[in-house]
């Protein structure tokens, strides 16, 4: 089986680096994973180690090309790679790196063709740099794009199945080299099978997927994400030298062509935690006073990822919209799993990117779908 | 994918109704059903509905060419067909014939290669039969040999992987034709994802695996335990017309090759029954008091099938020998599942094929693979 990518048609039209394509220094990728890391919505794993794993790919393998939807053959193959599993487990059991080469190639073998570039699933924690260290790994383009511009933590909860892309065949792979390729008729179903299958491996696994082709991948990603990933860690660094690093974040958001709308819906210390791994996710709330103690308190649910934030009952921000909690000096996003007692924080809320509330969309991300008797009410139209 | 079979160097050496080849008549597969039932030990699905399945398939396409193990080339492509759930959910749920042929297809096209005969995994109840409907279905011979020369509940419980044989790859389809392809180091593993799998499915599900050669099947299979099911289900009928049906049965065991030791362990009425469908098994037991009240009571646990028996206490006959129990009058193998209160039986013991006794084998299948704090102890050796 060949992996080797289809490249001659392929050419960089980002220009971040000035270079003509987006490479990320090791400086960038810490930039990339603080942004990622908001952007993950307090899933998707510790970006801290997922920065590592993408830092020793690219020193062994070299940079991968990252390059712009727009610049894809429309016939090219194209697949997501991820880390799937529950966060508290995510970050014990780093991928090898073998196990990366063989969801890969297992994919490859079953569509009978070469994977022409990679894509992540989500914008969140290690998995946006899962892509990274893949890309690198097996010499392929990394697209300038994601499947949800934020994280989620189901796989039939990516704009390609909102728009119609098939999510099979789909490969597990464990630590031990164990694969899986379910094919089915929906991606709920996939999901079901995925994650018993991901449970049996212990909550860690390397999965890639959603197999399409270029012009599937232009009308049904979210494109840019990792230069938006990259521009909003640089933005809370930018602010932190300017003495307002949570201030420096929400503009950065409000300005963004994907996002466009961010605001600060609570400021206090958590005095309350309730997380527990639970049917294959990382379910609980957190509870976060105001300093003050005169404000009231905010509750944030989440599975995976922060779910909905309620101020004293009353509904300030919900899935899909993005709700992250951050250090309330530095912005620093926090992963649900590193939330601790007495930690300051600052919740911030940033609108979802539009092919997360089409019709179709909310099908499969509505809070009714997981489990929140809320309607979708976009945070535009709450009350700030 | 081509599903030709290779049948040029194929040549039946097997000589059951004179023809010089086996075929099941209408006649001989309620015969077969009902000696597959026996060596199922209570478990492996109804007789009754498998017999209609093989019935139904034999019409609409014919008969299968089922054939000696030693006719087939040593580099011939095999693999096995079977319904893979708890009992009590296969009853209720029959194989369309659309999973049937898909399993094989996918198999056939991960392995690269057509597969050129099919085998059953086990024989029991309806494993016995569904490969019968998979050969008449895609024009497959049929091999006259199993993985167990009875049925065990777990993948692993195999000859083939006694042996050394892998289990995968290893395809799992249900009535819906989604599909999953299980590659794995152990078949212990395998069985974890393909559980985990069925549960998902419903608990009703088609799967084809252990593809091995000609040559692993001639060393790592039964042999001739479709000849000896058909036989036994000859001897309890002419056991009926003779007016000793238990002992028609129990002397044709005891003058097989294969089981060679056979005897009644209790005769009485059940009189206490508990079983439950749980982590995708029926597992339970059943109390039979002696019809006199006198002997005391046998105790039979199963899990799928019986493992088992002790009297008043005392062990009698237990896994990887055989224990069946059937009806006292007519020595009608009863399924775990149509095991009722006051049903009148007798219980019988057999003794497992040799390959179920080597010390690779009992790593998987002695009784404390089934949770049962017993030594294994053949039934040659447990007084009488």
């Amino acid at each position: 089986m060949s992996l080797t990518p289809n490249l001659t048609e392929l050419k960089s039209v980002l220009d971040v680096s000035g270079s003509g394509e987006l490479t990320l220094s090791e400086d960038d990728l810490h930039d990339f994973a603080r942004g990622a890391a908001f952007l993950g919505t307090g899933g998707g794993g510790d970006p801290y180690i997922g920065r590592l794993m993408a830092q020793n790919a690219i020193r062994e393998f070299g940079h991968p090309k990252i390059i712009d939807v727009n610049s894809l053959d429309d016939d090219a193959t194209v697949a997501f790679v991820a880390m799937l599993g529950a966060p508290t487990v995510l970050n014990e059991k780093a991928a090898s790196g073998a196990d990366i080469d063989l969801a890969v190639m297992r994919l490859s073998e079953r569509l009978g063709r070469p994977i022409d570039a990679l894509m992540p699933a989500e914008i969140g924690g290690v998995n946006s740099t899962v892509p990274i260290v893949a890309a690198a790994r097996l010499g392929l383009p990394l697209l300038n794009a994601d499947g949800m511009g934020r994280a989620f933590p189901e796989i039939q909860m990516v704009v390609m199945n909102f728009e119609g892309v098939r999510a099979t065949p789909f490969v597990i792979v464990d630590e031990h080299l164990n694969s899986v390729i379910i094919e089915t008729g929906t991606a709920k179903r996939a999901e079901d099978f995925v994650r018993s299958v991901a449970i049996n491996m212990g909550l860690s696994c390397i999965v890639a997927g959603y197999p399409m082709t270029g012009a599937e991948v232009k009308r049904a990603t979210v494109h840019n994400t990792l230069t938006e990933a990259l521009e909003i860690g640089r933005a809370i660094v930018a602010g932190r030298r300017a003495g307002d690093a949570v201030g420096g974040l929400v503009r950065r958001l409000s300005e963004s062509s994907i996002y466009g709308h961010a605001r600060i819906l609570f400021d206090g210390k958590i005095v309350d935690l309730r997380r527990e791994t639970t049917a294959g996710f990382s379910i609980g709330h957190c509870k976060i006073e105001s300093l003050n103690g005169t404000s009231g308190a905010m509750d944030v649910q989440f599975q995976n990822e922060n779910l909905v934030a309620l101020e004293n009952g009353i509904l300030r921000a919900v899935v899909p919209d993005l709700i992250t909690i951050v250090d309330r000096e530095t912005a620093e996003p926090i992963p649900t799993e590193a939330l601790r007692y007495g930690q300051r924080v600052k919740v911030i809320a940033a609108a979802a990117p539009k092919l997360l509330k089409t019709p179709q969309a909310l099908e499969f991300i509505h809070p009714r779908c997981f489990g929140l008797d809320f309607d979708f009410t976009p945070i535009e139209e709450l009350t700030t």
